[in-house]
């Protein structure tokens, strides 16, 4: 029998005994979405956040001429919502679609003050989850800064292994800040210099 | 007598008492630079992060062409430190430097896991601070990604308020990712705009 993903996810970083997972577990709620269907829309109020146990999820924002801009993607062992409206009580400004088949596990911000009770050493491991999001992010910004284009896309691949093939070329360009036809020249210059 | 800074901070988002209060400080340490020093250097291990007691501060990044890429700014009452560097135990990528002499008050972070333990209540309060830290991260990718400059100058302006007379223009056009002379057009139509 295989191990649960979030047990194995929540091993990386601290110890959990079987039991106190089965615990922990009984917090979250497992939810499937279709492709192309929406997890969370803008203009809500969010309580939840979302473990993706299988498919590849986007969040993006909608501005008032329509265009969209990608503000992360997730796939398996991430996690996915408008943290901004989830942490902040305001109302979401992101989507959040589904671009394959999802089954996620939803936990409630109430839930999660309850299982903190529960099994304390989750609180030092959403401590850490906060912490290296935030290590990501601010890499992100920095690298907006005084990368290329090239080099941001570069930096994607790493950050999102594998997950190239799952996602439209929009997506991923509107996550660079650059437009389809910048991304297909730096792809091509790519594999030029790759052989 | 006037309560401490760090006293008010802690007080507007947990309860603290004064004997706690006096166990928190312990775990800090003063310290003073003069204005144009260095707290963080680039390539170094980093093990504090500072409270801003008095002054205003910048961290940076240096590029291969030594251009200076401005990450973030600090004022009385924010948190400073290459962050990335503090949580990860990685080399530090950013420079902090002081814009104006500064009082900071440092803590190790082991002290701070000994702090929790001692005033349990700061646990909370420290995620709530890297909760506050993601949104604001958060909130800047996304502004990058369909914002104008005018439009990043402005938010700038509100992130940080009355800091425009302590940093210079170069600065600020660094952290906004924009020219000193775009700054300077945004400025002068702004100020027509405004009469």
């Amino acid at each position: 029998m295989s191990l649960h993903p979030l047990f194995l996810h929540i091993s990386e970083q601290v110890a959990i005994t079987p039991d106190e997972f089965v615990k922990t577990l009984r917090h979250f709620k497992t939810v499937n979405y279709p492709k192309k269907s929406l997890v969370i829309r803008a203009d809500e109020y969010i309580s939840h956040q979302y473990f993706v146990v299988s498919g590849c999820l986007r969040s993006f924002l909608m501005d008032d001429n329509q265009r969209e801009h990608t503000a992360q993607f997730a796939i398996e062992n991430w996690w996915v919502s408008d943290f901004t409206a989830y942490f902040t009580g305001s109302k979401s400004i992101l989507f959040v679609e589904c671009i394959e088949d999802c089954e996620l596990l939803a936990i409630h911000k109430s839930s999660l003050d309850k299982l903190y009770a529960c099994v304390p050493s989750l609180e030092y491991f959403f401590r850490k989850k906060l912490e290296k999001a935030l290590v990501a992010l601010q890499k992100r910004i920095i690298a907006n800064l005084y990368k290329t284009a090239e080099e941001r896309y570069h930096d994607f691949l790493i950050n999102y292994p594998n997950i190239e093939q799952r996602v439209r070329n929009y997506q991923i360009a509107s996550y660079l800040g650059i437009t389809p036809e910048s991304l297909s020249r730096i792809r091509k210059a790519g594999m030029q210099v790759n052989g």
